[in-house]
């Protein structure tokens, strides 16, 4: 099995052994909101059917915050992005068996934790990047994944957890909304982040009660209905509200 | 400098190589609460000043959860603990500095991510164990802690902010807690993580709300005052309640 990824891999394992710390890997979970729907972007490897997470490895003189940020502004081209390391997945065989074909001492093949990132990305200004590995990179809504290689589902299926208990702690709406919205887009992003449906007139006394949002004198022009109101946050309230966290349940 | 610490760690040197992954090190904040005061399990390595926290390496063929369980097992004897992985530290030169004074080719002297768990404990129930690199292992009260050497105060601090918001989330009072304990035990317990005073009516309202305390026929004798009731946790209504949150401010 000589093929495209087997020539890539091999020829750059030696850059690999010098200059990036051995058995750790970083994996992101990025997601995005657009159209009424919460995205995650995924690539396919080349010369394989399965998709995977954006990842990459550790420089060995690079802080692991720097190397997150690093790979991530590989694969979008975006910078200054909500990045939030959530969980390090280290069970034996979870990335091996994936390079079987390869040889031995292929960087790529040996054992590897994975210090797993979820990131928040407004949809908006992103340009996905496909690198000398991949065949596609591409934004795949979440309630319909492929499937995914190694332990990826694992590592996705964490990070949406992660981002469902962080709705309280961290600024999940300010980094995957665009700057103004209307309350039904908020509270569609929070009713697929929850998983359920919320009751329209509850989620909107809670909104105002927090005090984390601001009214502007706008309305979402071109549909149907009575136009929606626009709001943005008040992104210093907000910041301020989280520290405590939002401690109502939904 | 070539004291007992530097001839154990060369000598041993060898053998972990063979038989560990490089770069990665699993440290594990031990918390166990005893007379009212919440403390934590240090340990000084020979010929230091300064306190660490128990920690190890992980070995190749082992998962990264084992691993971790071992490495506690090892210093407190105990087993079937509640450990939480909350965070990986990253930072070059994080570790590196402390062997300055060992050769290169050291296995304690390559540069080191940690992947930081913490543990609750049954203070009844655990033997520190002082191994062969160490001079001490004591219980210290986390308000009174010892100088730490590399970044183990963040991770500590760390571990105690992870904790403070897996109260609503994870058993806490549960492994913490003997099995039988009074109102104003559980409160002094919330009280040193929370870092504040809470109201005693209120918590007493709000823990009964919760519907996660059974109370016992029994009360404990032999202080100054009225014996206080006996409660102890509904374990399975519990850990059902904390599927979801127990979304309260306190």
């Amino acid at each position: 099995m000589k093929n495209d990824l087997y020539k890539i891999l091999v020829e750059l394992s030696p850059n690999y052994k010098k200059n990036y710390l051995p058995s750790i890997s970083i994996d992101c979970v990025v997601f995005g909101f657009h159209d009424a729907s919460l995205k995650v972007l995924l690539l396919q490897l080349k010369n394989t059917t399965k998709w995977g997470l954006p990842g990459g490895y550790l420089k060995r003189d690079e802080d692991l915050n720097a190397g997150a940020n690093r790979i991530l502004k590989e694969r979008t081209g975006a910078e200054n992005i909500f990045l939030n390391q959530f969980k390090t997945f280290g069970k034996k065989n979870r990335s091996e068996e994936f390079f079987s074909d390869f040889p031995d001492d292929l960087w790529h093949k040996q054992r590897y934790i994975s210090i797993a990132h979820y990131a928040l990305i407004n949809f908006e200004i992103v340009n996905p990047v496909i690198d000398q590995f991949s065949e596609a990179c591409e934004w795949k809504e979440i309630s319909e994944l492929p499937e995914l290689m190694m332990d990826h589902e694992d590592i996705f299926n964490e990070a949406l957890l992660q981002l469902r208990r962080d709705l309280n702690y961290k600024p999940v709406g300010l980094n995957l909304l665009p700057e103004k919205f209307t309350m039904p887009e908020l509270q569609k992003l929070y009713e697929i982040i929850l998983d359920k449906k919320l009751n329209r007139g509850n989620f909107y006394r809670k909104m105002t009660r927090y005090e984390i949002l601001e009214k502007l004198n706008e309305t979402r022009k071109g549909g149907a209905h009575k136009a929606p109101d626009l709001y943005k946050f008040d992104e210093k309230k907000y910041k301020a509200a989280l520290k405590t966290g939002l401690q109502e349940s939904w």
